[in-house]
């Protein structure tokens, strides 16, 4: 269980990446191609390199821990773009990439003279990847935006919080890290057209438009009634479901619930609830006894839980209402699952040693290989791979390495 | 703009993949690699196949909406698993497919014989995936789950929902097909490197450990204070920042809001909205002119911005603040993204023509590839490709095909 997959071995070995993203919607994307065993070669200015280095942290002599999450497994090196033999450098680069990635502002790729012509040009062969807060040909594809702005604009915050009141911001950075998800999706399918045809592909996603992706149940709710899918609280948006939703537990912090779900697939869930909170009394009850009567009497249902859960701490009513054959979750924070020695014993987390930073634990690919996690390395400082990468991948020596970052190029 | 890849063409044109998976986690992923051109052979029971065919469904005549949504771009055929000659015939398929992917409860694929090493044996170089609630090997492994509860035990309810009140359930359904679109990762990744191996991988992933993924933001958080991130409204939670946050616009229904984002990295975006709000006045004015003075005045800066975007509606707001290049988008709900031509244009939603359900406009892929959008063709009809799928992949003519139904195989 604690064997790790080596990414020297790792699915996507001998694949190369050219990764000119920042912050996190194209780090999370090539990170896991890294993560996969991709060679992952950040470029970055060298005053300072990506923002995302200096986001939201504590400790203004270390990382980012922002950083850190969002770009393991990867190598940097530092190239002047706004140079003209920096920007050959990275041409020459692309000559010798299987990927090429950027999340720059609308334009900017193509003012900077890297656009998908020039580069499709250098090399037929390369798969082309751009994330763009809005959809090209959108109205708005001129439009900056973040993370939050995909979610606003993509169905995301109009399905979340609470009946009647402001729509919420989802804490998961859907709009950056569910796009990274989709468009390595793309990139990997890519690759394998790739293997039959030798041709690249261009490939193109706006947030905004991969936001529709994941709120698709509310588009069938939609579907369903013609209006707007609403805001449900905790509850299910889709259609009445008693009991489901969430039960305080003791002690009664802020993150002290569990969430309870009874599936109308199966009866039995119902039947075995009223067994765990010992009130077999209520069988066959038929105030209670359908999803349609439960539902009328909610308020009743989720008191007769709430009773129960009320008297025990989140963790004792999962395993209680679990082992019975109930589907439940207690409501973990990120401390709790940050500190969970379990997580790190299956490799979901791992510690890293990062050179500046030291030991930080962080989460890995939660999809295990054959039985195993994949390996985590820390994420690179700095250029820490310059002259490295201009060495294999452009044949440079140390003497010409030199010379480049004299003149300002690197 | 208005063309689409036909998924004949696509990129994983020749994959077989033998789907054993139903509701939304599986069924999100085998749709996107149908998507992207494989051949994916869902494998229904004959009596009412997939659950979620009937899943909040408004009309018992047709099919869910739900359904409909998750599963474009499958072939159905039925199979009475619990019948020898049925689990003989899925055991035949699995020797001509290249990836094997089900989430049953746990356990219950190994109770019906078709446990990884069976699989395995039978075809070496199959891709074997499994999606459950809980990791394998974790406390919790033999647990039910749905979506909302990897949202409550992974981390992602704790950070979503107003200050000091209790956690909010995400509309967008991360639990299932978050988890999904990891998993297809995953499985593209296992056959590029099967192009070269001629090896399958064996693939798991938990509901509850990919929504760590999901939620490293909050661990950056964590990793910088010691503690639970904590929920923050439609703010964002890491850090300060004024003005950011959604602020309301006319009529005052209950998504007309825009979210406006400035960011620490360009101090100009303050100095844009000054001037779009006509509040030039206030440029270089110390109460607002550091972000640090900003978060210490943020009610001050939220009431100027809100004065301004009360008198317009969000669209114009967001025009308005979009072209004077600040980040921010409109509140849309899923009406409003629903009948929106700009995106069923640029190929983002496509209406399909369903055998039963009729005209019918979904999301399809947000990725673009070479500049098109990938077909998406309607789901299936229960055991719609029996005949063909048992007469392509395993060469049986009609009157076997008979015969397996009449001893109620399929």
């Amino acid at each position: 269980m604690t064997d790790r997959n080596d990414t020297a071995l790792g699915c996507l070995s001998g694949t190369r990446v050219l990764d000119l993203t920042q912050f996190e919607a194209g780090p999370s994307c090539t990170e896991v191609l890294g993560l996969l065993g991709a060679e992952v070669v950040k470029v970055e200015n060298p005053k300072g390199g990506d923002p995302g280095r200096v986001a939201f942290r504590n400790h203004p002599e270390l990382e980012s821990p922002y950083f850190l999450l969002f770009n393991a497994n990867k190598k940097s090196i530092t190239v002047n773009l706004k140079s003209p033999r920096g920007l050959e450098l990275v041409k020459d680069l692309a000559r010798h990439a299987d990927v090429f990635i950027e999340n720059f502002a609308p334009g900017a790729i193509e003012r900077l003279g890297l656009g998908y012509e020039v580069v499709q040009a250098l090399n037929p062969g390369i798969v082309y990847a751009q994330v763009k807060g809005f959809g090209l040909g959108s109205p708005n594809e001129g439009n900056l935006a973040f993370d939050m702005i995909a979610q606003a604009s993509g169905g995301v915050m109009s399905i979340t919080g609470e009946p009647g009141q402001p729509p919420v911001k989802p804490g998961a950075t859907l709009g950056d890290t569910g796009t990274g998800m989709l468009m390595a999706i793309s990139i990997l399918a890519s690759l394998l057209r790739r293997k039959e045809t030798g041709r690249g592909e261009r490939l193109d996603v706006g947030m905004q438009d991969a936001m529709l992706h994941y709120v698709r149940v509310a588009f069938a709710v939609t579907a369903g009634t013609g209006r707007a899918a609403e805001r449900a609280g905790a509850k299910v948006m889709s259609i009445g479901n008693a009991p489901g939703g969430l039960y305080p537990c003791a002690p009664g912090g802020p993150n002290d619930y569990v969430y309870l779900y009874t599936s109308r697939a199966n009866p039995a869930h119902w039947q075995r609830v009223l067994q765990v909170i010992g009130r077999e009394d209520l069988l066959g009850d038929p105030r209670f006894d359908t999803m349609a009567a439960r539902v009328e009497n909610e308020p009743e249902v989720d008191a007769l839980i709430a009773q129960w859960t009320r008297q025990r701490d989140k963790h004792e009513a999962m395993r209680v209402l679990g082992a019975a054959g109930i589907p439940v979750g207690a409501v973990l924070d990120t401390a709790e699952l940050q500190s969970d020695p379990d997580f790190e014993r299956r490799g979901i987390m791992q510690v890293i040693q990062h050179p500046s930073n030291g030991a930080f634990k962080m989460p890995g690919w939660p999809v295990r290989h054959n039985g195993a996690a994949l390996r985590v390395s820390p994420a690179p400082l700095l250029g820490q791979h310059t002259g490295e990468v201009l060495g294999e991948w452009l044949a440079l020596d140390a003497e010409q390495v030199a010379a480049l970052q004299a003149e300002g190029a690197i």
